[in-house]
């Protein structure tokens, strides 16, 4: 029978059989198989392969499901998922849609709220503003090639980013508004990351199963008087984000 | 009756009234529920409170659970897990060992697995050796107070670090032996995250529920002349750990 994936399981280490088949599978993924709309082998065709249990096969297939690197699809067979989108979002403050431009993905935004709140005392201490000062939220859904990608809620205080109110948030950059039109001059952001869980209301807008794994953003963006001007919070579909940086050493 | 909250729900904007409620106990959670010891509000209070139904209380509190801010424990109440711990790891090289002093917490490493094998192709590329080439996999779990905190695997070629054999990576510092014992400058890392679900092997060994969040990061560590030196692939608990770092605006 022929080799299906160029390699073997290796029976003197204590690592089980399904993760050390999981890594195949996962190199098989990476490297071999090319054709997103051909299955993978089947559960049988490797369980021959390699000479182990069907249950070992499914533990590994499972697993590879559920970290989003396989679908299953009912008559069909198990599929790739489509890779990730690469982001330098960590990087810089390029906007989502230069970087999707950059990639070759069409960008676009949905807006689902843009309003004028008093704060609560967690967007107050972001914005170093009192809580109760008036703040604009903006809720955006953003998407490349129609697939919803990031739901992200900002807050940015009134009085500094009141123009924003009149402007097409759809089609027109956040930060370039904040540049060009409010005349504010943007020195740094201090991002924080967290991997947490979609809830009911991110896996309705994401088009995800509630669980599924989530990117969580929070930024504040300063400028170059040190005052925050910008605090958001960004919800990446796991599945479909990754996020790459350099860093120099000290 | 005593406002629990401080905080109303806003009954005019579309958001339903669970996230609104998610939201404020979020808030309450994190800047108002000093002791970790005493249970939050039960469901019935919650939903007095709030004059809202039991049933979206609970979907509030659920969705709390699955994010990892709060855990249930049966006939003593809800109760608000333990802080993420913050650190710096994206913006700098420092070692787990020193991030984790710098926190006030005791950092101890168990070495699971150190040998020389073939590199398979996806490590030969990180490494820019070809696929066969000896390289040395060490495989740790680090630990935070005695609490497993990231799972990491490394990849090192065994012709430049074949000191490392010899050593006690429980109690010496990978970076050190590098630079000290093998000579190595080290110049830049790249990393690269995802948000990824827990599958059975790190789940049991970093003693989480499989589906958990995992922050999953890869670095590739350069040196000077752009060398690739180090391959590393970490899992750490997503609901321990959270990344902070700063980034200029170019």
């Amino acid at each position: 029978m022929a080799d299906l994936f160029g390699k073997s399981l290796n029976k003197e280490v204590p690592i089980p059989y399904y993760y050390q088949l999981k890594e195949i599978l996962l190199d098989y993924i990476t490297n071999q198989h090319e054709d997103r709309d051909r299955p993978i082998p089947t559960e049988v065709e490797i369980s021959a392969n390699f000479n182990i249990s069907r249950p070992t096969v499914r533990q590994a297939i499972n697993e590879l499901v559920v970290e989003g690197y396989l679908i299953r699809q009912k008559g069909k067979g198990t599929f790739i998922t489509k890779p990730k989108i690469s982001q330098a979002f960590l990087q810089n403050l390029d906007s989502f849609n230069n970087e999707m431009v950059k990639k070759g993905l069409e960008p676009t935004t949905k807006v689902l709220g843009l309003e004028v709140l008093s704060c609560d005392e967690k967007v107050g201490e972001a914005l170093k503003v009192p809580t109760g000062s008036k703040v604009i939220q903006l809720r955006r859904l953003r998407f490349a090639n129609g697939e919803p990608i990031v739901y992200v809620v900002t807050y940015l205080p009134f009085d500094r980013c009141q123009p924003i109110m009149e402007k097409d948030l759809e089609f027109e950059s956040l930060y370039g508004i904040l540049r060009d039109v409010c005349g504010l001059s943007l020195l740094k952001a201090v991002r924080n990351l967290e991997a947490v869980l979609a809830g009911e209301y991110e896996a309705k807008i994401l088009d995800i199963d509630k669980g599924a794994p989530i990117q969580y953003i929070e930024s504040i963006t300063y400028l170059t008087d040190e005052t925050p001007i910008e605090y958001s919070l960004a919800k990446y579909r796991g599945d479909r984000s990754q996020f790459t940086f350099e860093l120099g050493i000290r």
